[in-house]
């Protein structure tokens, strides 16, 4: 059986439990945040989260997983269509994390841990948070999922990637992220309502409780 | 016929240019720098470069586009073996961009354009280059290519990444960032020795003289 490893704060590692719930895999979980124990670092080459343990061996990289759980599960497919129609999603994928993902990521010490970022960065974060989603809205349909009437890994990506820019956006820029985005809003709050999603939410909400308790052991 | 908008100085055009010649496929190419022109983002949505223009549409990100081309062109896979071994391919590219070529792209303005980085800055990517290298070395085989006996699009990531990084460990830390992973060094040097890749070097140093005009132009 797969094994995931991760926490159930990590938005990455949420985004492939909600892979494997669309697809109706069954896997375990091991609770494991990132780290770099010489045993850990033997599964995953950078200690981060997630990596998924096959029978073949251990996968890193959440866009990686996610094509290697589309490749073995060909059923509910998350990079539908032909080769054109594949690589689009696979770039909404790219997109959402490159522009999206990392810039909001710079901010979060000062956003979720009560730490301060310098100005330069989140400067740098605002400027490209902003051509990001501009990017996005070029290359998204939202009519009404990213890569058009079906559910792809472009969504599941975005679901947990813009969500937690625009909490960025919202709390040092002020800025209205996803109403830079024709459609985007409506597609996060239909996403929101599935009942996987809801469960993997309520996951979260369990999960910040511990993850809180680890933070303030380590720092 | 495919045609690839970039420059010849570009490293992700490089890897698209290897890319094709290795798979023997014909392209034309129309030189273009990164630009925000309306005409331009309607093709590509960052305004980046390379993009890719198919007979279906126009394609961006270089990891999409390597396996659009693999997917398209089955001759000399740049992705071989099983869905694991794929993944494992995949997992390798992703390192590669995301470990040395980012951080290492936050220093270029200093190391190649004589421009001004900030402190803070270069710490960071010192930290995340030696982090990624260390990262690269624990999952990468250069046995000896990175994923094995076999040339991949790994190897196509590395050669044009994993230079302009140790040119900015280089002269930025003073650090043979190559030396950290054995095998890196051999690898890249049977890599340059390779017909298909001095011709891009070729074309490179004909580009730069082009793109230096260009650069005084716009700055």
């Amino acid at each position: 059986m797969l094994t995931l490893y991760g926490f159930d704060v990590s938005n990455y590692f949420n985004m492939i439990k909600l892979a494997l719930a669309v697809k109706g895999v069954d896997y375990k979980t091991v609770t494991l945040y990132p780290n770099q124990s010489a045993e850990y670092l033997s599964k995953s080459p950078m200690g981060k989260v997630p990596a998924l343990e096959t029978e073949q061996g251990v996968l890193t990289e959440t866009n990686v997983i996610l094509e290697y759980l589309d490749d073995t599960y060909p059923d509910n497919p998350l990079y539908p269509g032909n080769t054109f129609e594949k690589a689009k999603i696979r770039e909404l994928v790219k997109m959402t994390e490159l522009y999206l993902e990392l810039p909001a990521r710079r901010c979060h010490p000062e956003v979720f841990f009560g730490q301060q970022v310098d100005e330069l960065t989140k400067k740098e974060a605002k400027r490209a948070l902003c051509k990001g989603i501009e990017g996005l809205a070029r290359c998204a349909q939202f009519s009404p999922y990213l890569a058009g009437e079906q559910l792809t890994a472009a969504d599941i990506v975005f679901l947990y990637s813009a969500d937690l820019a625009s909490v960025v956006a919202d709390k040092l820029f002020g800025l209205d992220l996803l109403n830079m985005a024709p459609g985007a809003k409506q597609l996060m709050a239909s996403l929101n309502q599935r009942e996987d999603v809801m469960k993997i939410a309520e996951d979260r909400k369990l999960g910040n409780i511990k993850f809180k308790k680890y933070i303030a052991s380590v720092t």
